[in-house]
């Protein structure tokens, strides 16, 4: 028999998380009180800041059940949240989770998200202190809220980009974009598009990457790639008052995106600069220091690409493409509201 | 014009929100970074420990639109987030806000949410330090992460309830209950029960009066009294491995309590006992130091009853009739699955 969340009561449901919680392996050992109480506790650690963000997936808008299993569900709304934690140059430690649940969910499906969160937890020794179950008439969602640790005087935040700065970003932006649309355009999945499929479904945080930069000492400014290029390359300059010129040429197309860039008849960069929540690092630093760069991503065995410049404000975003023609770059990015 | 956010932009709806919270007085001295990073950054005080918490409301299921303003549903939310801080013997600090929406809300919905919010933490010098929105296709959900401190050795739990022990509850539980079902059943406000009407729209916390608790060291366990005086009175015994002894003539009812009770043939206890989200104290003490618990509670003019004692566990839970009858004292509690 199917057991679902309406056959069992709140209590008996959070009974059943707690147990899966209280399984996994790791506790951190500053954690004075966790679940069960009406808050929980811990110790901030001498000589670090907390680092603290939250984010959001509700069903049928930021996934779908048809395309991904729930332990996929739940990998993916914590990667999100670690991948903040990480472009900020933080370690995750705690996390508080909200389920609104419309109870047609099956308790097995809600085992699943949490067995999910854990996944992506227990590496970095952190785990969820908190939370809270509501019922919700409308689509099931999860609301994490994630908190970390970052060594003081070691915080990388989005504004300091210089006039100068080389613009960096690991991996290969638009592979989520493009394995989203191949999804709900209904083409299969095959050996060629797995990549693009694997980054929707199962995305990779750089959360490791961000906190070793951070850490380095030898950026200027960085943000995680979850809006998309050219819109979180737009925040970045905002906030740094500054302008960004980029390289068409230069952007890290991979095979699968040519594929899929051939099959649309689009070329690559249309993928790599739209909307895309690929959780890649995207960051800036003084062009000496790139081979320094270089050298402290490949420990992790991270492609990292040099795509552009900071430029003043005034010259505007552009875009510089193959025949050499510079183009604004338009801003492009997740908007909740305007995408019907 | 209404503007609805479905006609405008959810970097417009940010920055709507963004006013309303830079507008705000205080900014916390150690808050390093705000909203318009990936994560938000502050630096932990010496000597205390972190506390934090997570509560959610949904609409149609927390609150009804058409018996409730935008800025009350935004103090509302935030005082059950403060009353959990302040229960563990905690100070607000910061707060991180999720809304899901679904687009049909207006602009000005949103903002007085927001202005409920802040209306909440100012008196803390608190503030909003991130969030995010979302769409969801079903009902407008908001879930709120608080974060506060709470001296180091001075943390409230549920956990410390001792055999002998006098159970003591402030102010008038079962009002915020009484009140939803007034809405509920279409009976109209009057003067008599406009009281109970309040502590359910316009509840408010007793975070000051926990805190000084908690500080004093007079307190052995205590919680705030959100999904009913039994259901949470259980949850102290449960985690304290013992039970408890309440008289029913000892309840505190007051005069707009007894008014309802007779309209709907009932006795108060049945109202005081039920579900209903209070935000007062339900803390234990030994026998010798209530004298001085009334008196750090005096200074905030917080009326304070000693309800029963904490029993060995064998006992059993019990409520000990006006008859001087000994009866079970039934484990009730809001259960969001189980109340259909």
């Amino acid at each position: 028999m199917t057991l679902k969340v309406s056959d069992t009561g709140e209590f008996e449901l959070i009974d059943s998380i707690r147990r899966i919680i209280d399984g996994a392996g790791h506790k951190p050992g500053l954690l004075i009180h966790g679940i069960g109480d009406d808050a929980a506790v811990f110790t901030p650690e001498p000589g670090y800041e907390m680092v603290v963000t939250c984010d959001s997936m509700v069903e049928g808008r930021h996934y779908l059940k048809e395309h991904i299993t729930p332990m996929e569900i739940g990998r993916r709304a914590m990667v999100m949240n670690i991948s903040d934690i990480g472009a900020m140059g933080g370690i995750p430690l705690y996390a508080l989770v909200t389920l609104g649940l419309t109870s047609s969910e099956t308790v097995e499906e809600i085992e699943g998200i949490y067995r999910g969160f854990i996944q992506e937890l227990e590496p970095f020794n952190a785990s969820i202190i908190g939370g809270n179950i509501t019922k919700t008439a409308g689509n099931t969602f999860i609301d994490i809220t994630l908190i970390g640790k970052a060594k003081r005087g070691h915080i990388a935040l989005r504004s300091g980009a210089k006039q100068g700065d080389a613009i960096m970003v690991t991996g290969f932006p638009g592979s989520s974009g493009a394995g989203y649309r191949l999804l709900a355009d209904g083409i299969s999945p095959s050996l060629k598009n797995k990549t693009l499929i694997d980054a929707y479904l199962r995305p990779v945080h750089r959360a490791r990457e961000g906190h070793s930069l951070a850490v380095s000492g030898l950026i200027s400014s960085m943000m995680d790639v979850s809006d998309g290029l050219s819109g979180d390359l737009n925040h970045i300059c905002e906030t740094s008052s500054a302008a960004a010129e980029i390289w068409e040429e230069r952007l890290p197309v991979s095979s699968a995106l040519q594929d899929i860039s051939t099959l649309y008849k689009q070329i690559p960069a249309d993928f790599i600069l739209a909307p895309s929540d690929d959780y890649e690092l995207l960051f800036t630093c003084a062009p000496e220091k790139i081979d320094a760069v270089k050298k402290t991503l490949k420990e992790f065995d991270c492609p990292v690409t040099h795509i552009g410049d900071i430029v003043p404000m005034a010259q505007g975003m552009t875009l510089i493409n193959r025949n050499g023609e510079r183009k604004p770059l338009i801003k492009k990015g997740w908007d909740h509201f305007s995408i019907k």
